[in-house]
Parts: structure tokens; C-alpha cells; sequence
């Protein structure tokens, strides 16, 4: 069982995760970050030690979980195999990433990934989001026990259908987060807030997941409705060209959706 | 002040709007409907008569709302301008369609349009939905003291303003939707269902409304991350080239969004 553990990294992810693992027992041995300032606020917080040079780090904890930026990892990692012995747990929380950019001399290496965005003001249902999970064979036990002692519902995969997670999420989430800029953009030459789609997108959200996001699609390119997809085109084309492909995109694709359904 | 309406058409948005009329007070003279079904339980529920014979249409009601579908309302109101006086008011409820489908003959020609989805087991806060009206000047009086009567929250507007607020809604609600449509077909490959997806969309769609979609934006394009975005292209040529053209348009628009906005 994982009692000892270092946090690399002091934005939000290890803010939040931290404090979990903190609230539920484990022993935060230290906070290793570059920014000096985050660090000691969230060590602090976890009664932890804080450090921002490699060479001071805790060898004898029991696991070195990476929260820093994607494109660090790989460098991190194989810092960190200059210092510390090669069966030590070596975790990163990555959703792009595979399990392969920690440094192949550690044995033991794992991805825990939460699909999440953690704000620095969110409120985080631990219990309710989904955990995937990755791990080399000699340490999947643990990292397993680690996520039931944490009560998370998670899910093994690999780095290859992590991928295709990841691209689902990018669709719903970041995709569907433009369409609020873009919503946003067109509303605002008419001196009104996207807040008017507000009670619209809650009732819409909700259906998607009680009768599934088939079942809960509306507007033109839905009933087939050319003239008003004509209509919409043109207007974009007036106003805001840069945004007409992608109406045309999507509306193609509704419109097939829904004749190859039928 | 209005005291007796005909509603015409039965389906989802005759049924609530319907039923909210009665609650508050309006008399529902008469449910006019092809579907004698469910006109009927709409018509026992308020009190109604019920025909589907424009001859026999209840020629004194102060209003006629029509809550039929978009393409019926220039065809119905054409027909009622031949057994109604012209001075009556006629109302249409479309997001998408301009107060000129109603027939020119009736010199009271008013748009109300609750920018809502109402589905048929939807809890709507009328109090909270964005309700758009246009009135010719006629009319306009009684159209907003309705409004008020309702206590519902009204912003007056054009057909031409009303368009841009129709596209606005189609990218944030429908092409939103279709997203989730997207990220089912790609996680059902994976024996996995988009309620894995569920607690981040929440608490982005929370951040969407309390800090703004600018600021709640993340993934790859958002960094900038043209590895990624090249990777997960790579990815969706392999098992979903149909979405691919989606992919590349969003992560182009994210990425010259940032770039200007820097």
C-alpha cells in the first residue's frame, strides 16, 4: 500500500490531488515545483516539504507523481533517473501523453489519468469521476489498490485507446466549449450575453445523457431544413465568413448522420 | 389585456406553453389540431374545446398561437386569413422562421419565441427562459403586457436580429449536441459510453457560464499543441476519416482565435 508519496508540480491538478491524498491518509512528503510560490502555499496545506531543486528530492517515498505540463514529462522523468533508484513508482497524469514518455529505467511507471479540468476554483466529486489508468505489469497491483483506497472509479487502458478517450473529449469538451466563443461572438453584435442560451444548453445537457445525444438533436440540419442551412450560411458569409466552413461541416454531417440512420 | 386564446397545433410546445397559459389565468378556448389524439389530452387538460376543422375554428379569441411547425405556418395563417376578422392577433413561435410568414392580411402579427427545446418530459423554468418577441406596432403593446402577464423574461427583437440569435443557438446547443454524438461513435469502440465524459462537461459547462468560454478553453489547439492535434488527426484518418475535416477546421479556428487574441 502507497503511504508515502512526492507531488511534482504545484498547479492545479497537484493542488487538487494533492489535498485528496492528503484528506484520505497519505503521507505528502514533499512538493517539488520551480515555482517557489505555489509550492509552498500547497505544501502548507499537506504539511509537506517543499523543494525546487532535483538534487534535495525525498528518495524514499513511495511513489513521484509528475503534475507539470505535458511536454515536460519526458525530461522530468529522465532527470529523475539520475537520482533515484530504478524500482521506484513513477506515475504522470496525462491525458495525451502515453505511458511511454517516463524514462525507461524506471520498472515501475504508470498513468492515472482523471477526466477532469481542475480550476483552480472547482469543486471536484472525486468519488464520481472516471479514472483511467495504465501501468507496466510489475506495479499495476498497487496503482490499482492506490485507486480503490482513493474509492475512484477507474478503468485499466492502454495508451492507445487513451488516445481515442482523449479525442472523444476534446469533441465534447473543448469543441463544444468554442461553440460557446463563437455563439458568444455573434450574440455580442447584438449587445446580448450567451447567458440567453443558458436555460437552453442545461435542458439540452441534461437529455444528452438521460436519452442519449441522438435522441436529443434539434435545429435546421436535424429536419433536414436546407433552406434555413442556406439561409444561416449566408448570413455567416455576411458577417462572420470564418465560421461559415464549419457550419457547413457540421450541417453535412447531421444531415448524413441522420440519413444513414433512418 | 388577453383573455381567450386558440392554440394551434398539440406537440410538446403546445402542450407547456399550453398549459402555462392555463395556470396563469388565460382561458384556452380551443386546441386546433390534425392530431386528434393528442389534441384531445392537451384539450382535457385545459379545459378546451378541440377541432381539426379550420371551418369550425372559434372565430372571438383575442389570440391564435401558433405552435405548429416551421413549415406550416405560412400555409395555416394564409388559411385563417380567410375565416378570421383581420384585426385578430396571430402569434407564431419560431426560432427560425420571420414574422412575414404570418399572412399579411392580419394586421396583428406577433412572434414569440422561447428560446427553449421542449421535449415532452422537460421541467421548464419559464421564469428563467429568454423569451424574443416581435410585434408589428399594432400589436406590440398587448404582445409585451402578455409577456409581463407571464412573468416571463422578454427581449424585443427583429427578424433580421433574430436570425443571428437562431445561429448563435445552433453552434452552442445543436452542433454541441452533435459533438456528443461524435464522442459516442469514437468511446462505443472502446466498450465505453459518453457518461465518462459526464463530470468534466459539467463542471466546463459551469465554468463556461460563471468565467466565460475564453477563459474555460483548454486541450491541444488551445496550447497550441500541433503534436497532438497532428497525432489525433492521424488517429481519426485511421478509424473515423468522416470526422476528421471537423477535427482540423476546429483546431485551426482555436489555434488563429488565441493567436490573435495574444
Amino acid at each position: 500500500m502507497l503511504q508515502k508519496i512526492v507531488l511534482l508540480g504545484s498547479g492545479n491538478l497537484a493542488h487538487h490531488l494533492g489535498r485528496y491524498f492528503y484528506k484520505n491518509g497519505i503521507i505528502i512528503s514533499q512538493i517539488f515545483s520551480r515555482n517557489k510560490m505555489t509550492a509552498q502555499a500547497l505544501a502548507k496545506k499537506l504539511d509537506a516539504l517543499v523543494d525546487s531543486d532535483l538534487d534535495q528530492i525525498v528518495r524514499k517515498a513511495d511513489a513521484y507523481i509528475l503534475c507539470v505540463n505535458d511536454d515536460s514529462i519526458k525530461e522530468l522523468s529522465t532527470q529523475l533517473s539520475e537520482i533515484l533508484a530504478n524500482d521506484k513508482l513513477i506515475i504522470h497524469c496525462s491525458g495525451s501523453k502515453p505511458i511511454s514518455e517516463i524514462n525507461e529505467f524506471f520498472i515501475n511507471r504508470a498513468v492515472i489519468w482523471p477526466i477532469q479540468s481542475f480550476g483552480a476554483k472547482s469543486k471536484i466529486d472525486w468519488n464520481e469521476i472516471p479514472f483511467f489508468i495504465e501501468a507496466t505489469n510489475s506495479c499495476k497491483d498497487i496503482v490499482e489498490q492506490l485507486c480503490r483506497q482513493m474509492n475512484w472509479k477507474f478503468h485499466p487502458i492502454d495508451s492507445e485507446r487513451k488516445k481515442l478517450i482523449h479525442i472523444a473529449a476534446v469533441f465534447a469538451n473543448n469543441f463544444s466549449n468554442f461553440n460557446f466563443i463563437i455563439a458568444k461572438e455573434i450574440l455580442s453584435t447584438l449587445n446580448l450575453g450567451i447567458e440567453v442560451l443558458k436555460p437552453l444548453v442545461e435542458s439540452s445537457q441534461e437529455n444528452i445523457f438521460i436519452n442519449g445525444p441522438e435522441e436529443s438533436q434539434t435545429g435546421p440540419a436535424r429536419r433536414s431544413d436546407t433552406k434555413v442551412v442556406q439561409m444561416h450560411l449566408k448570413e455567416l458569409s455576411k458577417e462572420f465568413p470564418h465560421f461559415k466552413e464549419l457550419y457547413k461541416e457540421y450541417s453535412n454531417l447531421i444531415m448524413d448522420y441522420y440519413k444513414t440512420k433512418k
